[in-house]
Formats: structure tokens, sequence, C-alpha cells
């Protein structure tokens, strides 16, 4: 979102070309983001993109070589999504146990706001990714390994300690990956306060 | 595996005929399921599987009409394999505690053996299809609905009950779910440690 407001003091014909171009971008990874947390990323097609939202097939081309370009450029404007709706909220709360569960309010916040349509991007990508080798998967294990540090060096801070830091925060993945599972496949939305439970006997019972 | 031996006295031509053709379904679907393991039951086509087994197309739409048949054979396949492997040796074991726990290992071996070569396939069926309604889907959720019932009706007969059973199952199913998804993707196998501490602290702590 930063990217299209950084040259709005100069308006030539060129920065204007370029602010389109932008636009253009954001709108097709817009699109690539919510296909492929409903249909997975094998399903982003250039055509079928193109044919999703009406631009030509060259036109999607000027931005993205390949599928695989395209497919990594999509995994990254899902992280962005992510950060924004999760971890960015929660550090500006103060450290420690605050911030953490400020941290998991806003996780089951975006899985009960459907944040994506198809649900939790990036719990879908891993398992389709995990046994195709390649950039794809590889940017998206980076993304997730990430993610369970962030956990860890969250919960450390916390210090909610009885387990190590890293045994917590593998419980407390599971739980999200259960919540965005159950919530999707079998729409019982039980799931939310299930989710809440165990991370108040997470949290609490480690003190 | 019990249908190829049920009728294995008579031997006619036309039961040698039958269970010929047995022999090429379950042939077939072994098939399926691993593909489906490793790259999603979208990826099963009539082509792609006829030309991964080495049979003609006609001869496989001899015994599955339909994509959508060969998906929905391919997760009953699949569901007997999880049967076999993980839920009827536990039913050998002492109803109780004993049969619970006994679930739960054989539940972690299963990951760790990666029956399926592409992890679990119930999992990255439930991802690929939560998103996609049909029969698929629904036969998907079906199955997963009886397993979280199962883990329910065991955690009851455990007595193990500080937590709701349907809280404390929703919490073990969760651990299983991260540790295929942390096996798989992040080829990280301290994993089974973890769940089997995450298990060892559920059942124990709710005593």
């Amino acid at each position: 979102m930063n990217e299209t407001t950084t040259s709005v003091s100069s308006s030539g014909p060129t920065d204007r070309r370029r602010q389109r171009g932008e636009r253009t971008r954001n709108t097709i990874l817009s699109s690539a983001v919510d296909l492929g947390s409903r249909e997975g990323l094998e399903s982003l097609t250039i055509g079928r993109l193109a044919s999703d939202i009406e631009i030509s097939k060259s036109g999607l081309f000027a931005h993205f070589g390949s599928k695989e370009e395209l497919q990594l450029a999509t995994v990254d404007a899902a992280r962005e999504v992510f950060l924004r709706e999760v971890v960015y909220p929660s550090s500006q709360v103060d450290e420690g146990l605050p911030r953490l569960r400020a941290l998991l309010e806003a996780w089951i916040s975006y899985f009960r706001r459907d944040v994506f349509p198809g649900g939790c991007f990036f719990q879908a990508a891993s398992l389709e990714f995990d046994g195709r080798p390649g950039p794809v998967r590889q940017r998206v294990a980076e993304i997730m390994g990430d993610w369970l540090n962030l956990l860890t060096q969250l919960v450390e801070a916390a210090g909610v300690g009885a387990a190590p830091a890293s045994q917590l925060a593998f419980e407390i993945n599971a739980i999200g990956l259960a919540t965005n599972w159950q919530h999707q496949l079998l729409g019982d939305d039980q799931t939310f306060q299930q989710a809440t439970n165990a991370f108040d006997r997470l949290i609490g019972s480690s003190r």
C-alpha cells in the first residue's frame, strides 16, 4: 500500500504511468490472493487471472513474466495482508503478555472475519506446496518459519514459560491451524471459542 | 483389502475376471491415493493417472466414469488406509486411557512414517476442498467430522475431563494438524517430540 504514495508530489507523465502500473499490479495481486486462497496457488494461471479481472494476457505478462513469478508475488502480497491484519496491530501493544494476547486475539479475528475469502492463505499454500519443491515452496516455508519464530519470541517475552517457548509456540500455532481448518471445512464456528479457551489455558497454565 | 479374498474358493472364469478387475481397481486407487497426497485431488485426472500407471484411458474409464467418481473412490481408499494404520490397532487395546494413548501413538507414528508419501491425505484434501462445494468436499467433511467424534468419544471414555471432551478433542486434533504441517513443510522432526509432550500434558493436566 505504501509504494503508491511515495512519489505523490511529483506528477509528470512518467510518474503517472508508473502509478497506473502500480495500481494495475495491485489489482492483479489482490485478485490473485483471493483466488489462491479459494482454489490454490496452482490454479493461478496467467490466462485464468487475465480472464477473471478482464485484462489482456499480454497486459498481465507485462507485470509477471511467468506463472511462478506471479505465484511468488502473490505469496508476498498475502504476507503483507497477514502482517497488516495480525502482526502490526499487536506490535503497538505493550511488550510481554499484553502483546502476545493482542496477537492471538487478532489472529482469531482474522479467521472469523475470513480476511482471505477461502480461509488462511498460508495454511492452504503450505499444504498445497509441501510436496512441490521449488521457489514457491521455499518462500512459503521461510514465511512460516518466521511466523513460528515470532510466536516463540513473543512467548519468551511474555514470560509464560513452564514449557520451553518453542513448545508453547508449536501448540499455539496448532490451535490456529485447527481453528482455520474447522471453520473452513466444517463451518463450525464454536471453534473460535475453543481457540480462545485453548489460548487461555496455554498461556495461563504455564505462567 | 478384504474384498479380494471373499470369493477365493470359487474360481470359474467369471470369478477370475472379477478378481482381476478388483486387482486393477486397487492398483489404480493405490496410485491415486499417493498422487492425491503429493499433488492434491485436483491433479487426479483420468489421463494423468492412466499415463502414470500405464493403463489405457478407456481401461481406467471402465472403473471410474468421471474425475469426480475417481476422486470420491480415492477419498474412501485413503480412509481405509487411515483406519487400518491409526484407528483399528488402537481398538484392540483396553478401553479408556490406554486406548486413547494407543491411538495418539499410532497417529504420531503414521505422520513419522509418511504413510501417505505427501503427508496426511486428509489434511491436504481438507484444505484443498474447503472452498470447492460438491460431493468430494462433502465426503471429506463427513470423514473429518467422524474423526472428531471418535476423538471426543475416546476422550470421554478415558475420563480425562477437566475441560469438556469436545474441547480436548479439538486441541488433540490441532496437535496432529500441526505435526503433519511442520514435518511436511519445514522438515522439522522435533515436531514428533513436541506432539508427544503436548499429548502428555493435555491428557495429564486434565485428569
